[in-house]
């Protein structure tokens, strides 16, 4: 692989064939080697060492939250196409006689299914902030979690570095609105020298969501002036558009009113987190240190096999 | 909590009390605390070390695989109610101004999603079979994979012990009858003497799986006849009806008939898979030794926080 030039399918290509990503049928769904599943470890253990002097509260989600919480986050007003909800069949003897014959004359069986009450995470961070207002205001000096999951997004693709299932690991501050800036104004540093540590070109770009419709494109103008997204780009699977391999996210008080997250005297909070892709970054590695581990840049190795 | 009875009311209090699983809304989908998850990796250490003689391949899968996998692999036929598909929105604006002004009024706005090409995992070991088979023949020494991953059964319980998303670290030999067989025998031992390790009170014991409907029934039955599947049982939430926290199952030829997997002459595969139910296992820890992990028997912790 010519570190070079940047393609998605010859990335896609060079994973396949050296036993790095194993296909599935599904574009944007692929099986991890040992190798790829021990540099996304190795790449962990480096945000765990870089963020410790935060003393960060750990905490982990399963890869489903709640419908209600999804409806309640407003999810679906912003990014409807996005969203996975996990439904299952309810039926009996008959209904499941039904639904295998279907299935035998090749119909389509997925509609004698019915939505349970789970649907996929579309951010580490989502099932956060309802877990964390239940326990009650929120200290002065703010709270501050890290937490790592698997996210769905329903954007099938051949670019590796638009994956429907990928995991996401995230540090985020509720506190004041100078707090929580203040925490990602250390990690958009923090970030960008961890990354060139790794040997990765990167640059830190004003950047906003895929907001759905045409109301979403004055939602992403919004964003973008207000200064409340960056991102920091890697080329990965092409040159010209580099891929978001980290995010910084000021989302003002929205949590905090969405979810009543407020300090003892009532005022609500506001919320920063910065986001991890652990396959963007894993694939990012390869893309530029080639498909053999054990022949990365010394200088590279040194930093994530250190222990 | 009294070490000596058994109530999945109890320990799940008890645990959301002391801060170690945290409520989402739905019964079965829990977040967990940052011990939890330490429990949990300290117990794949130790999976590790007890399987690390065998030298198995680890690969990994995401928590979805391709539906057109579950369709061919049978799951529905035998668990049609267990599975989970993953359904997202697929319309323009003016859907979307459909399905947000159904959600403002209450109403069922689920259907008007559509079925994705993503169903959730149901077993670790599921994707594992055609990725393998897509390499072509079987060496007749067999292959040996260990993987992990979340795993989806739709069956709402306040049981902690049955969870709706759960992960699941599985050894997977593929090779001759007597090859898995054998292999399936070394961890019924192993298995044992590891949980013995820790201070739980076990059995192993034959078991079935929960086959759909009155011909499940005769599956049940025949799995039962033929010694196919043992479980190893811890009791987590009952003393009457302890916990499947490993199992041990023989498939015979099912996934190498299934799924085309064999030998270079041209032979069927047998496969044997043992597996860990890593949620069950931390929650049978918590329920025998408490809440507080620095207060566990010294012989426990000197087994899982060896190094």
């Amino acid at each position: 692989m010519d570190a070079k030039t940047f393609s998605s399918k010859d990335l896609l290509d060079t994973l396949f064939e050296n036993g790095i990503l194993f296909e599935s049928g599904v574009d944007g769904l692929y099986g991890r080697s040992g190798v790829f599943e021990e540099v996304i470890e190795r790449f962990e253990r480096l945000v765990t060492r870089i963020g410790a002097p935060d003393k960060a509260t750990r905490i982990h989600f399963p890869p489903g939250m709640g419908r209600a919480t999804l409806e309640k986050s407003g999810y679906m007003k912003s990014f409807p196409q996005l969203a996975g909800c996990v439904h299952s069949f309810m039926g009996g003897e008959r209904e499941h006689a039904n639904l295998l014959g279907m299935m035998a004359r090749g119909e389509d069986w997925t509609e004698l299914q019915e939505a349970t009450d789970i649907t996929l995470t579309p951010a580490a961070c989502y099932p956060l902030y309802p877990t964390v207002a239940a326990r009650g205001p929120v200290p002065a000096d703010g709270l501050l979690f890290e937490l790592s999951s698997y996210c769905f997004r329903h954007e099938p693709s051949r670019d590796p570095a638009r994956m429907q299932l990928f995991r996401m690991r995230e540090f985020v501050h509720i506190g004041t609105g100078e707090q929580v800036r203040s925490f990602r104004e250390s990690w958009l540093t923090r970030g960008k020298a961890m990354i060139e540590q790794l040997g990765l070109p990167c640059e830190v770009d004003l950047a906003n969501d895929p907001f759905f419709g045409r109301g979403g494109k004055m939602m992403a103008n919004n964003q973008r002036d207000q200064g409340l997204k960056f991102e920091l780009l890697i080329p990965v699977t092409s040159a010209e558009k580099p891929t978001a391999c980290l995010s910084f996210n000021y989302h003002q008080d929205h949590f905090g009113q969405t979810w009543g997250l407020h300090f003892a005297d009532g005022e609500p909070c506001h919320s920063a987190c910065v986001g991890f892709g652990l396959e963007r970054v894993a694939l990012a590695l390869f893309s530029h240190h080639g498909a053999d581990v054990a022949a990365w840049p010394a200088s590279v190795r040194a930093v994530l096999w250190n222990d």
